[in-house]
């Protein structure tokens, strides 16, 4: 999505070099040889919803890419200064216009192909109503049978409505931790 | 624990001023006014245990800052590569030296004063024999009426062990999801 790899020190401005740190750590980091900066990289946590009226689910379509058309529950990354909770309702009012109340923690997918953690909350919506942000097409609630399978713009959104879906049948939502390889 | 501020660009070097990024953002970012590279800084993931040997639970002393001398789960921060549980489990072995098997979920923290996430796993110890690293000065087993309570290093660490205890009164683990003002 945009280039993290860090090249120069944020300190100071150096060309960073690549090297162990003489301070017991045993990774490879890009550290300052100007200013002994340290730089350390780490997972992003994504969060999110499941955003439910009565038997439906709102999905978005993407406007931006990666996916762009895809369909995919409200998520984004958690900002400083959130809780989990709170990064995900944001990300529901900005992709969706929703009017909601949070629910209970759904599902904890660690995803360390591309170094992220992404955490999904159940969600009651309180109007059919959306205005969706710049980021989304289109907010559609969908009937199980009508969720495009095949059109959805990432697997942590596949499983968690699978684990959902699953979890309504047996008449009790969890909490689901799992990887996504 | 270290100076995050971002003073210099990563791609090029040059000073970065601060100001929200054209592109829709709402949030001011260290933006590069060379190359335009936009800086998100987000909260990082520490991930632990609570490891378990029959009725006593696994401390370690504290050996660096912050909190020197004060009494810890194993814990720190997630690497890129690494899975949540695979985290936890690599700063079990690094900080205490310990033999276990990973086991659930059991507590998801929001810490956003400091912009940080806490998971915490329980882990099966299948030995009493330890082998600190250079962070811990001390790898103890504990009964509950043993615990250091005002000894622990960090509020994470004592709302888990609390909910750990109260879970095996009630014979039943669940997965805690809650934030730390």
């Amino acid at each position: 999505m945009f280039d993290r790899t860090i090249r120069h020190c944020r300190q100071c401005g150096q060309a960073v070099e690549r090297r162990v740190p003489d301070d017991g750590d045993t990774r490879v980091r890009a550290v300052c040889p100007a200013c002994s900066t340290i730089h350390y990289e780490n997972p992003l946590n994504v969060v999110g919803t499941v955003p439910v009226l009565g038997s439906r689910v709102l999905l978005c379509k993407r406007n931006i890419e990666p996916r762009w058309g895809k369909w995919t529950l409200p998520a984004g990354f958690m900002e400083l200064g959130e809780t989990t909770a709170q990064g995900a309702a944001r990300e529901t009012v900005e992709e969706a216009g929703a009017q909601f109340e949070i629910e209970d923690l759904f599902t904890v997918m660690s995803v360390p192909r591309v170094g992220q953690v992404h955490l999904f909350y159940r969600a009651r919506l309180t109007s059919d109503v959306f205005d969706p942000g710049h980021e989304t097409l289109q907010a559609q609630l969908f009937e199980e049978h009508e969720i495009p399978w095949d059109e959805l713009a990432f697997r942590t959104v596949r499983e968690t409505l699978l684990r959902f879906y699953a979890d309504r049948r047996a008449g009790l939502f969890g909490v689901h931790s799992f990887d996504i390889e």
